[in-house]
């Protein structure tokens, strides 16, 4: 169910058991060939199709759209909130449906920026509301990991930013606003040993995309896309079927 | 223009006096009767209509859709920011663009909850960058003001809250998502005397609308639309031509 | 009663249901013909007058007289809050009185620039303490709705700042602080069509006041004043009253 | 000079050189006998009296009246900011000054409550703006350091809260406000050993006044606020005269 | 060298080209075998090695030691900063050094609750600073990819909480401090599907170690601490020796 | 105890009634002859000998190196916190252990200029939580009254900063980080009447000690240490033992 669509009596009628979904994306330079909503885009458009097959299991709410984008800056068009901003958003939409006793929130993301930001605001909201369900993930996260070595045919076969994944994602789902004619390979890189740097896109990038956007097409953009919606729609349901842990034993945060 | 489907290189080719329109909604409680966008859909269409006149003379935003909705937040499915949630969006929108050189920036507005929050956000604005042309309006400031006495027919003439003006716009504009069957004449005000009351809509009505929702028609709602349309395009090229100023006399600001 | 003068042990003793009065004014520029407190004695006038009349059915708190005054400041010897400070003092003064079972509170205004900050402090208050009745108007919003039409002279009959009005009040309140023989009738405006600009005051006037302070007189400024207390003692009585709310319908919020 | 009473346009005719000098309050309970206005009432009268003295070798602003009194909170009609309210007032205050070249600011507070903050306000602002002069003293840092022990009577020869000290200063500021029938003598302390405890008022007192109250007399409160009158005034001439440094040796901060 | 231990004078001598290393750790549960400062104890002997490896190449600061622990809170003894304290600290120290011309920032992990704060104070940092180099890195990213694989034992061959490699490397580092007769395997995590959680660490483990804390030897800590010593003397001495971008391609951020 | 040595289990076996003790220093210029950390390092050796004598009567948190040092920026090597971040680090720690019942807790401090934040911070929180028994002092004040005047012989005798007690006492805690070939008399002071001026260190300094830093020597410092552990000692024991109040009469708050 899209709530956007819904009145507030829908909403009252509803299980408060049921999963909400909360896209993230951003709208931030994608090289010369891709819109600046391109994240905000393919994560709505993901998000959309996991909704169109679990209609009522899921609740999903419109995307946040103002990503944690300080990085892009310096190229004009790109719109981003201060990490402040985009906590606090994050955080409103949680609470105010927490409010009315929702207790399950999934936030899935278009936009690699605001990962850390959305891990820290569903910490912070557990620390204060220990008894919800928080859980956070890149759409991208959510396919089987070698499926980029299988469809990606440059030398670098992971997701990155307006690359070969990307383009072909938007290819297959926004072809009209793409314009192959302007994609380039671009990206810097440090040389070896240096590792972790925090760059701006301008310095680590020619016109703002990162890998072998030349090679994309809308083919592979659409195994990827739909072994997104597979992915995501899993999670969700793995959700909506309420989460049980066992012992032994987790997975690496220090 | 749409901000969103342009690249970066689009909007670095633009003249910098284009004016930047940036439209603020919200999602919240619109009565048993309408959807919980309805602000959002309304601003959005008015705008996007407005774009589709001027084309290559207005930038226009994704519209800011978590809005100041605090005193709706009694009722399920509303999603509001904080106040301080809120400035900070619409100020790092704002800056965003204006690092880049942009300078006009026209805040329109589909709900009246934000109408405190965008001035002071300009505000503030101004007083950091007093170079900034900066103009707040709601789409219902600028039709002609004796239309709604004109096109209403029930007792209370005014746009309020998914009321008899803002039914029949959605009837235009969006019919699907409008539940006519739900509509109904709701509202409670103070006896006389006591003004300028801060209410939750919880307390001054019974369903969440404000008005005589059961009188909206698709007609009225044409008829407004076509007027705000109309008002915020004169409104967003006396931007665009220049705003010049002279004496005598201001209209109002103590 | 003025919360001032008493001790702890008096408002220890008073009903919690009597209403708290708030003035709100400013220390900013007013025309080289105007005090810099202009806005703080005005409305301090006010409220004494009506804390006069009636004594223990009202508690009147010291005026917060550093106001939201930004676009004062081009101005020397304007004295301006930020918005979070202004929210904060005002938020903070209404708590500490709340937090001992007072439950009405009602900030009459004399700052127009207090107006939307105002507004956004009661109505975040609204959201976190919903038992709460609270209440905002300027003064000049509770005398007679033509008034100004019929006290005042100038081409532009309503209440600026530091215009006919305004000054007429001056010299009814505290004559020895206006120095007639500096007004001047100064202002500039857009050319039509632009409407909702937010401007510092250095843009839209040459001295710093709005209107026709040259026809400013104690008479008219006697009218205006009683006008204004009677219509904030009004106002406060019917809330001293207890409000009661009844169907239908609203007044205006979108 | 009162800032209060002068238009910019006086303002902006003085040399910026000219101290600025700004009185600290509270509205804070003082014991059954006194006002909650009692801390501001005194160092309004006190920095009145010496702008008289000085004209126009002073600017004085009006009082920050609402202090830092989370510790009488405990009492009704207590009204006090939150730390980050005050804190950013009183930096408002001295910002819109220093923004038009006044150099020279002088703290004088009335509340010892208020002394942290002051100083905290006063290093971040010199911090921020090295150019500055700045100085913070209560009125009664500025009296011979024997003076107490000469006019008291009582055990306890400070200046404390609702004193013997401060209720004698007030008996002769404004005598009316002081019902010296409900005096009394109050205080605890903890047993020896046990220092720097952060008290809430209600735990140290047991009607809100520490010291012998019972002991004050106008005549007394003559002495202690003339000295007060003459050490600020000395205070505010030294810094309008021009400070000058010479080594060595400093006093006393770690 | 030892900030801590230099003079301002010995500062002002460098080069300000010399990277600052700035380690952060924590105070928080780590079962009830290990002390709560563990984090902190192991990230400050890494640097302080480093240190002692690279002498005059490298200013290392004292240990960030209040982490970012909200998740570790529900046991006692465990010290969190707020992620506002937490971002303003670490921001401070590097703005401390950048004020001065410093420009080389590398953040040294040691618990992976910072790594999330650490990128986004970096960020922010970025775009206010860009001339800055700074890198974020937790110790455990730089040794090896498969050294886990080849020193640990039990199933789970990476760095968690507490875990076998922890527990060796500080029964390497400080063994008296290590009571193993208490460690114990520990771990809870959900059924397959639901990724991305966000878990307080009592609900994922019984008594707050992950993973397989009995099997940790000294040695296997031995093994594991000089190879995070190298690989962060080699990441350092990478920046130190000038960091150059080149073409063609990038690492993974969308 | 250290709590940094403790696991989580050892503290869950605690009274909560044993004082928990928060050693405050900073990381700031000590002149040329002193290192950066002095005032952690003494602190930090004051509290451990405290906590050596007390053992299980205390709770020794790891100390707050960064201090609030924003008037010794000027100095390179200088770690500042805002005070906001200072602010929320101490106030993070007590609610840490607050929450799980610990109530006392004593804040010693070794750098003056923490003395203001530490006394905000616990009002603040005596305000939030009124049932905590909360103290702050620095070590230097709970030394006899008389001491300075009995061991130093410069013709200052209170400890100020780098001074001859500080250096003295550096001398005795640690003498291989003192260079007393660098140190020397310095600092200025403003020609009388000029009190509570607030300075940043390079303009009262010229190398940035205030004192006679050249008649330190090591047993000085022993008699100093002594008497401030005997003295911090005593103080913690006034608290563990339980901290009663009797009337009459208090001690100095205005």
């Amino acid at each position: 169910m899209r709530l956007a669509h819904l009145t507030w009596t829908d909403i009252a009628a509803l299980s408060t058991d049921t999963p909400v979904l909360i896209p993230t994306g951003a709208v931030e330079q994608h090289g010369a060939h891709m819109p600046l909503a391109t994240d905000t885009i393919l994560v709505t458009a993901v998000a959309e199709a996991v909704e169109a097959r679990l209609t009522d299991r899921v609740i999903l709410t419109p995307t946040v759209w103002l990503g944690a984008s300080l990085h892009h800056l310096p190229f004009p068009g790109t719109l981003s909130a201060s990490f402040d901003a985009y906590h606090l958003a994050l955080n409103n939409i949680i609470v105010s449906l927490a409010d009315h006793g929702f207790h399950r929130f999934m936030v899935v993301n278009g936009h690699g920026g605001n990962a850390d930001s959305n891990r820290i605001v569903l910490r912070e909201l557990k620390h204060q509301r220990p008894e919800l369900t928080l859980a956070y993930q890149g759409y991208y996260d959510l396919w089987p990991a070698e499926l980029c070595a299988e469809v990606m045919e440059g030398p670098d076969r992971q997701i990155q930013h307006a690359c070969e994944a990307e383009t072909s994602l938007m290819l297959h789902v926004q072809p009209d606003l793409v314009k192959m004619d302007r994609a380039r390979d671009d990206g810097l890189r440090p040389e070896s040993g240096f590792a972790g740097g925090i760059w701006a896109f301008n310095e680590i990038t020619e016109a703002g995309s990162l890998g072998y956007a030349t090679l994309a097409t809308a083919e592979k953009g659409k195994r990827l896309f739909e072994a997104a919606v597979e992915g995501v729609t899993q999670w969700v349901e793995s959700c909506a079927n309420g989460v049980t842990l066992k012992g032994i034993v987790g997975s690496g945060t220090i």
